[in-house]
């Protein structure tokens, strides 16, 4: 039950925004009684905030083929193609400046944090594995996600492996480039 | 009285967004008649898509100084002051995938195409004087104002100096660390 009314809830807000969704509507669309949603989540944003959360945590690992590259352009591919689904655009609703409330921001830096987290943990396999240096994780998930969400937020052409392949040869590039100890 | 009405638009739009505004307030905050604003802008697509093109012009061009690290990095800086005021809000707003028109994308598409086109200029120079490879300067735009969206958007913190000139130096020495005849 918890996990329809999560997925109806990200459906209503990717249609209506986190303001606009109503809890009837997620009742009816999940195919439960009104009243299993308001003794759940007797508070709008602790809904919304578990319905990203729900989200961010499937997209938060990195693979470990052994190479950096291609573990780093398959998490960015997986990351564009969920945020075509209801619960992506429900994320990039939650990211709009004008919405944010303090609750939402803390959702945002846990989702953020999180996938921090699991990029680091395979920087830090490869720069065991010397195929790079050592580097700051969350300036590396900045790097290579902020002009993944530009392309895929802009909607002039679809966001491709080829996109997520440049991106991340470009970074590795520079960061092996600059490195104090390159 | 145009330039007022532009800045009265924009403010309303930060405000209420692009769906939200409304024409009486525009004339009340730009001090003008209401048949001002309709007889010039009989369509509201219009009007916005004249605010967002009016901001966007201001912040389409790109120093040339010799040092295409410290341009690049000067004009990331500017892009982000400039996405903190009224017209920037009202920009960002016009990018919600959600509330994306086709009037909406052309106009951001001449936008983002009046950015690369600065870019460009100043590449060509940088690569004529053998400061840099030859460029896909719409792939560089993306590569540097990506990450800058992500962090000004998330709000978490400001977008400094440091950020631009760190993002702008992984850029450039990923660009010539791959480019083909590097």
């Amino acid at each position: 039950m918890r996990a329809q009314i999560l997925a109806a809830t990200a459906e209503l807000v990717a249609r209506d925004g986190i303001v606009g969704f109503r809890y009837e509507e997620v009742a009816e669309l999940a195919g439960v009684h009104k009243t299993s949603v308001y003794r759940n989540w007797p508070d709008r944003e602790e809904l919304v905030a578990d319905t990203l959360l729900s989200y961010a945590e499937d997209l938060a690992s990195v693979a470990d083929t052994g190479d950096i590259h291609r573990d780093l352009a398959d998490f960015l591919v997986a990351l564009a193609d969920g945020l075509r689904t209801p619960f992506g655009r429900a994320l990039e609703q939650a990211l709009q400046p004008t919405l944010q409330s303090p609750p939402a921001q803390q959702v945002l830096t846990r989702i953020f944090d999180q996938r921090v987290a699991a990029i680091r943990r395979r920087l830090e396999v490869a720069a065991d594995r010397g195929e790079l240096p050592r580097v700051d994780s969350a300036f590396l998930a900045e790097m290579i996600s902020g002009p993944m969400h530009l392309i895929v937020n802009r909607g002039v052409r679809p966001f491709t492996r080829a996109d997520a392949k440049r991106i991340v040869d470009v970074v590795l590039g520079g960061i092996r480039a600059t490195a104090p100890h390159a």
